[in-house]
């Protein structure tokens, strides 16, 4: 029954991709609106497209390395499965096609929706929403259609007669194409968030601070660069990222499941078979339900801001409240071990979600006390905003903190039938708790995306002169998705934090593997001697030493925190250069270009462009090379202690991090809004000087370095997990 | 024979006081220049006295509570060992001394530095240095004669037949001691740096930003309070901080030598006796070196900026170079088990600290290309700097943590004879480091503390109007300092990593004992029974089931991450709003005292001092409370592994964290220090305005919260000790 049930999740996968080419085909059937409006966009489309193919081809290049030392390593020594190369590909072809095709249906979608808007506030929801909802469904979509594929091919290829061991075979082959996810998600983040934060950076100095010109103003030459940076870091590097997000904790899941049940008292194959496909139906069925809520997001033609408010927040909660029905119709269906503890996990991650989210808009959304005041606080200057707001940051990490770690007990408790030592299940636990947390993906992405076509429809207003009451209602578009994509950022953070603990556990598995590859058969422990295949996870930690005391752990532990902090500070490095350059360019415009500032001469956009370009290409490289080299080293080094104290560390640091730089950077934002707003003095007063200040320095902290940081903590995982069979034949200490 | 060697001890203790006293009355008997430096002088110490005072106040009900609760779990409950309230009383009353004998110098002796430097720069390097060297001998004095003192009544009073057994007592009772200490620090350090950067924050907002007076111009209200809190932040906290370092550090070596010897195959309780006291003797003859080296410090009359450095680094380097020939002779003369070998981990102890002073210096200095490119970011404004020096400070941690990876590692495999299966002794080679690269406090302190001095001599000339030429030479004073203090930095936030993970292992034996005390005689493994006394660190962790797949542990890691980020926001906000009531202040009196910005009237200084007071003491009890809170309502949810969790990720995180501070607060510094030295433009300047915000920005980073984290580290570890009693009798899960 269990393999007939699967074909639902490619099924799923195809209906998703099908109704994203609808929406995608309706969105473009639309007007652009005047000769003006699609200039403007066309220039966008052109230099994001431009980059995307700049981007592309140094990924290309970097794919091309680590595949070449794959192949060796799996074709050559043995030390991996051969399937590795070709998987990891996939997942980096799949990974960047879904930042390709968002972005191309956002950078079509945005005159459309700033011309929908001419007419009325709904129709330019509705046009900014299903552009949105292009994204969500094309993430979803091709995430589940990889994993079919693979589940499909490998069960057809993988050559084991004991079927529990071909299972855990499958699955952790599976996520070799996760690290090709987030290698391709890294490299998109971080340099969609430089090229972004760049042009935005540089603009707002020159132009907003020294100018006195406004945001999206045609006279500013880096307006353009501005726009695409919208596109390609918030968009496409979005796309990639959750592509990531959502099959990694699918398939870190499945691969629990699989350890889990084949450690079992009683070792079932069916039963396990059920445990990794209970992931990809959840996903599965979460993709329908997210289809279901994106029909609802309608409104009244005269609805009002709280109106679509409600519009938008009925189609999530619907989608959230049908899952958790859902969830346990699958695991009853399954007959699962334990079905109804484990759909209480799903709901433990879930609420989770919810609270962090919910955490988070009271931390920066200007509505709260946190952000008024932080606002208060430009009346001393600049320099108490930066350090009102750092200290914002850093206190709000404690709820979301509280609550995953809560998430992490209860779902670990639940599933392992409130038996901590049930080590297996429990970790399965936390994996489906992930999957929960994002199986609802295809909607609230969809409410995330919109806010960047809202956001360059506004731009595009604004440029084509369309006049205020225009702006005005894509302002209120954008602001309304600054809501909703809270709670998205929230199970964004959270599930980053369960699948990282979920890709841990699978790393022991893989060491499994890896001992197995190498020939041995058991492993001793004092004098009891373990078959390979019957060892626990517990049995592994004390073959290898991996214990709390171990200098090993605890140097990978530094190790880890400190590649947080490190991989942070280059990337704001390199911001902070490349948004230099940025500057200098827009004062040599203004200076040179006689007449530009009284509109009279059209600026250099395209050489803004290229700048941006430039910049994150030269500045991406390094930070995201780095986070592949490291959990290398720790493991020649350090051996399998040290790469899971580095993996720990990171991930427990890496998380917190985060956070305080994700809502630093937002309090900053809606700080500054709340002074446009007219309070402490408005636009143009000191305050809102000082508080420029502060949302400038929040640009790279909430839109380049903390984003960064989730794919960070994962993508060290997976290397660790794709070379688990490189560090168990040789380490230094 | 060992027993007699210790009396070298005590006596290196009470010839530290002497010199101490000796010095102190040296340096009153100068004058302390004219009728105005004497005024201006007095306004200070009172200040600082009565800020004081209030502190103790404060410190005294907490400590009163602590002793209520430790005295209900030791006398009524036996949950703890009766020595407890007791010991942990004296820490914190010989830490507070510390830090009050340190100011009570320091507020003696700037009048007398400045009134000094009037004749020469020799004179005034005399002065502020002997000063500097009554605080280092003074903390390394008290912190060794309460260690001897303990020794002794331990030694003549704890009750255990087994002498081996009976060494474990007295060293775990003497960490509570530690605990006394580390509390009475943190206070301290909290406090003080939030008074401190209160003051300065504000005076140098409205005074240097907005009215455009120079630093420490008597027309400033808050110039008075900004002296104050140079004494009470970095000479009272900094004082009490480094005294809980040093004795930690000992404390922590001691119990862990007691461990380690007890498990050695063939228990020698003399060999054990000599482990104990070795950290002690290294301790002692690094006294009698430090000694010697502020002897050294002297120089011709005609000495130049460069001679004074030479002299300084002179006493330094000889003092670090005779103690490593001491300790190999020590640890020869004790023919303690692999005496070379842990000679071997104190080099490594000492590498570290001076590689982690390098890198601080190179990070953070302007005669380095990282602080200098600082600077030029200030071109494009304040955020840019900000976007930097966070950039900076972040990139920075690279080279500290792997430093003290390869400390950790390498010191513990030279104590283990290169066995990474020797658990005992490894970790005693991590302690050993740390104890040697604080042996030389007492000089490196002198040469920290003596920053403040010439710093407080500087304002003192510049509000008595001693002229430009005096000025220049405190300032040169001043900054001589700045280049010595980087190393002694590099040493204490070395040490406390170091420190860190002995106190990790020292909390495991504390839960033998408290298993012990609870009637437990053995524990159980599968289906081994381990007598409790025979128990290894290995057998425990597995006993309590800490490792790094519990999820546990796991949720511990994430708080104690948390709990830096925290802690750090909590008082970055603090300096925030006491900055924020300090700069309303001056401005409302610029504009209601008349006169006051023409030299006419006098402002109200009292005023400013009083609003640092409160604020201080508003905000230093909440983040302080919960360093203590943390740990113990960790252990009563989550139980030991909880408690492991949260003291590796706290250390972990909060190191990296530390170090990111000071150096993004330092290169900040500094950056506004090169702009002034006339580059890019010079004083006045926008680059100039631009780094003054840096600067401000980086005043509670590197002055506040970064360094209370490394005291936040300990003190959580040393909770968990003194509470140990209390988690293994009950926990949530």
């Amino acid at each position: 029954m269990e393999q007939t049930l699967f074909w639902i999740v490619p099924a799923a996968a195809v209906i998703a991709l099908l109704l994203a080419w609808y929406f995608y085909r309706g969105m473009m059937r639309r007007s652009e609106g005047t000769e003006t409006m699609q200039r403007i966009a066309s220039h966008v489309r052109k230099g994001a497209m431009s980059y995307l193919r700049q981007q592309y081809k140094i990924v290309g290049i970097v794919f091309l390395a680590l595949v070449i030392v794959f192949s060796i390593m799996a074709y050559g020594f043995q030390l991996q499965n051969p399937w590795v190369p070709v998987a990891f590909l996939t997942g980096g072809f799949f990974s960047g096609l879904s930042g390709f095709l968002g972005m191309k249906t956002a950078t079509n979608a945005s005159a459309r929706t700033a011309n929908a808007a001419r007419e009325s506030l709904n129709g330019g929801l509705n046009v900014a929403f299903r552009s949105g909802a292009v994204m969500g469904l094309v993430v979803v979509g091709l995430g589940l259609l990889d994993i079919s594929i693979w589940y499909v091919l490998l069960n057809m290829f993988v050559d084991n007669a004991n079927p529990m061991q071909k299972m855990t075979m499958i699955t952790t082959t599976m996520l070799t194409f996760g690290m090709g996810a987030s290698t391709q998600a890294l490299f998109a983040r971080v340099g969609g968030g430089i090229y972004t934060k760049a042009a935005d950076v540089g603009a707002d100095l020159v132009g907003k601070v020294e100018a006195g010109i406004p945001e999206d103003d045609p006279r500013n030459p880096a307006t353009i660069a501005d726009n695409v940076g919208d596109n390609v870091g918030d968009v496409a590097g979005m796309g990639a990222d959750l592509y990531e997000s959502y099959c990694g904790s699918i398939l870190a899941t499945a691969a629990l499941g699989a350890a889990a049940f084949m450690q079992a008292a009683v070792p079932d194959p069916a039963m396990q078979v059920k445990a990794v496909i209970a992931p990809m139906l959840i996903a599965a069925v979460g993709i329908i339900l997210s289809i279901i809520g994106i029909f609802t997001v309608r409104t009244r033609e005269d609805a009002d801001m709280k109106g679509l408010l409600k519009a938008l927040s009925r189609g999530t909660n619907l989608s959230s409240a049908l899952i958790v029905a859902a969830t346990f119709g699958i695991l009853w269906v399954l007959q699962i071990t334990n079905w109804a503890l484990i759909g209480c996990s799903v709901v433990v991650g879930l609420l989770v979600g919810i609270v962090i989210g919910q955490a988070t808009e009271y931390y920066t959304s200007q509505s709260y006390k946190p952000t008024q005041r932080l606002a208060e606080s430009g009346k001393t200057g600049p320099a108490t905003v930066i350090i009102s707001g750092v200290g914002l940051g850093m206190v709000s990490t404690a709820i979301p903190v509280i609550a995953v770690v809560a998430g992490i007990i209860l779902s670990y408790w639940f599933a392992s039938g409130f038996d901590f030592t049930n080590v297996g299940m429990g970790l399965y636990g936390i994996g489906i708790a992930a999957v929960g947390m994002l199986s609802t993906l295809g909607i609230t992405l969809a409410t995330d995306a919109y806010g960047p076509i809202a956001d360059n429809a506004g731009g595009n207003a604004e440029m084509s002169g369309l006049g205020e009451s225009v702006r005005k209602r894509t302002d209120a578009l954008d602001s309304l998705g600054n809501t909703t994509a809270a709670t998205g950022k929230g199970f964004a953070i959270g599930s980053a934090a369960l699948t990282g603990l979920a890709l841990l556990a699978s790393y022991i598995e893989e060491i499994r593997i890896g001992l197995d590859r190498l020939g041995q058969t058991f492993i001793q422990l004092g004098d009891r001697a373990v078959a390979l295949h019957d060892a626990t996870f517990t049995d592994f930690m004390a073959y290898f030493e991996v214990n709390l005391m171990s200098p090993k752990v605890l140097s990978g532990m530094f190790i880890g925190s400190m590649m947080a902090f490190l991989f942070c500070g280059l990337t704001m490095n390199a911001v902070g250069r490349a948004a230099a350059h940025m500057v200098d360019e827009v004062r040599r415009q203004f200076r040179e270009i006689k007449g530009i500032l009284e509109g009279k001469a059209d600026p250099d956009y395209a050489r803004c462009v290229q700048i941006s370009t430039k910049g994150a290409q030269r500045e991406m490289v390094f930070p995201s090379v780095l986070a592949i080299v490291a959990p290398i080293i720790t493991g020649l080094v350090f051996g399998v202690p040290g790469v899971i104290g580095l993996l720990t560390g990171g991930l427990s640091a890496g998380f917190v991090l985060a956070i305080f730089m994700a809502n630093s950077g937002g309090a900053w934002d809606n700080a500054k809004k709340y002074v446009e707003e007219g309070n402490f003095g408005g636009k143009g007063s000191e305050v809102h000087k000082a508080t420029v200040t502060g949302d400038t320095v929040g640009d790279p902290f909430k839109d380049t370095s903390g984003p960064s940081l989730n794919i960070l903590i994962k993508l060290m995982s997976m290397v660790a997990i794709v070379m688990a069979g490189l560090t168990v034949s040789w380490s230094l200490f």
